[in-house]
């Protein structure tokens, strides 16, 4: 059932012995959300944790501490920034899938798994939510969680770029700078930095870039080798999808990544009106209308090949939007 | 003279048939500071025009169309974001470096050269200074000058992720976001699109890149052949000084750029606690503690050899901050 964020408010308000949890690879938002709610119902007297059972990418590492622990048995469960329940990061122990009692969320595709789901679309990122349920309940706000916060409303707008930013994303930012956040150093970390690893894998990948239909579609590739040479591990290629796409005029632009021997994941990545998802359909894949993928059987010119065969008549007299 | 605010915007209002300057080859904030206060006093009914004397970086030509033009002889010269005479974007008919009545500006470098000078080091962008300046003279905002006064803000802030964004700059962006502007818009083409010739030399530069120094020194270079070969102009180099620094652990980063046979201009960016004038001084350069440039002459091997004897003591059992 859909809830507005006073009748979240209350749910919470109501219980003790709180669970939170996300989903599965959590990043920015997962775990900003995560840890801010988690601090917020503390300041207000509440038993509660949070918990998450993978890896996290190495530049969220600064909040792992920001959150002290208890244990008990939970009554009251809430999932952050998980949209369905198949990727939820469930406890290894028992499953709380079929469990969730609230779910607080800002992905369209929510499919309303949770009891109770308070779901607001136009939130740029779910720290957002919880920012207006922590003022709601009146709790605390203190430089760290203001911090988490911050690190989810960044990290899904990146740092304010993309046009899901709002008036009210901005404001909730500087209220997070009031608070006492170093937005400068945080950004440092989440957006000036590149490991020496991707580093390497970046200079490879970008000089193997080709453009094709009078440059309106751009491809670079990545191969077992060059990920071998760099010393990069799938959690950090993720950023590279975006630059093929960066280049002016381009349309289309496609990253083919070698998986194992004789398969690639491409990721396709388009501006207006290319729609990225119909051309990954073709092989199987699909995504959204910006952002896809799909995977091809065969060698790397071979792929590359149907690739072209595909994107030509999504390009061929189409001009830019 | 150095004045307030509110001194500066009474002086505004005693004038008419206003003259705004600003500095040689203009930057966002340069341009979206004369802008919008050109628009915001014309919105109160005051002869203004706003000149600049070069051809502009293509990604803010959307803005030029945004200010009507006026003939008249000046009664009144303002120069913004202009923190010296010498760098004045001066008419080609007359000079105004002696006649400026008001300077408005944020950089602490401000000579204090023209007859008064409203100068806050704590504005991110000349625009935020511009938009008190518009509020307290009760001048409209509309879409088009908030869309000036928001390339300020971003420009200056590298989209909010610098250490200067303070929590009234993020503030003032929420509000040009509800004054209509196209943010999402503004910022693809702002900050993720690169030209065709810029992605050519990046990649080119980024495979010159090595590591010194138990990899904390980064350095990569540019010839006049890479120059030729992408098709690149000089404008477009500036961003790519940025690069060396990005990697994880990098103290210098480094970019030896071939300006003709045998001279080389060197751009150092640093991170704490390496100063990178103190390094460009060794050369006869200077600059800021993050950023700075020097010339050095000789083969690229030469130039190399020596910037590498200059940094070692820098970082050195130096560790990052």
């Amino acid at each position: 059932m859909r809830i507005e964020l006073e009748k979240a408010t209350e749910l919470i308000r109501e219980h003790d012995n709180i669970l939170i949890l996300t989903h599965r690879n959590p990043d920015g938002d997962a775990l900003g959300s995560g840890y801010a709610l988690c601090r917020a119902l503390q300041s207000v007297g509440k038993n509660v944790v949070f918990r998450y059972f993978e890896k996290i990418p190495k530049v969220f590492i600064q909040l792992e501490d920001c959150c002290s622990h208890a244990e008990f048995e939970p009554s009251f469960v809430i999932a952050v920034d998980c949209a369905d329940s198949k990727i939820l990061g469930d406890s290894p122990e028992m499953s709380y899938k079929e469990k969730v009692d609230l779910c607080i969320d800002h992905h369209p595709s929510n499919t309303l798994y949770a009891k109770y789901t308070c779901l607001d679309e136009n939130a740029a990122a779910t720290t957002e939510i919880i920012l207006m349920i922590a003022r709601e309940l009146g709790a605390e706000v203190d430089s760290l969680t203001a911090t988490a916060v911050y690190i989810g409303l960044s990290t899904d707008t990146g740092c304010f770029r993309y046009s899901n930013t709002t008036a009210r994303t901005l404001r909730m930012a500087a209220d997070m700078v009031d608070a006492g956040i170093n937005a400068g150093r945080l950004n440092r970390i989440l957006f000036e930095t590149k490991s020496k690893s991707y580093a390497a894998l970046e200079a490879m990948a970008l000089s193997t870039m080709k453009k094709y239909f009078a440059e309106k579609c751009a491809i670079m590739y990545i191969t077992l080798d060059m990920y071998e040479i760099s010393g990069t591990d799938e959690t950090e290629v993720h950023a590279l999808s975006a630059l093929p796409r960066q280049i002016e005029g381009v349309l289309v632009g496609a990253t083919i990544k070698e998986s194992e021997p004789g398969r690639y994941k491409v990721s396709i990545r388009t501006n207006p009106p290319v729609n990225a998802s119909e051309i990954c359909q073709i092989f199987g894949g699909g995504g959204h209308k910006r952002a896809a993928g799909c995977e091809i059987h065969g060698t790397l010119e071979e792929v590359t090949e149907q690739l072209l065969k595909a994107i030509e008549p999504f390009v061929k007299d189409v001009e830019a939007e």
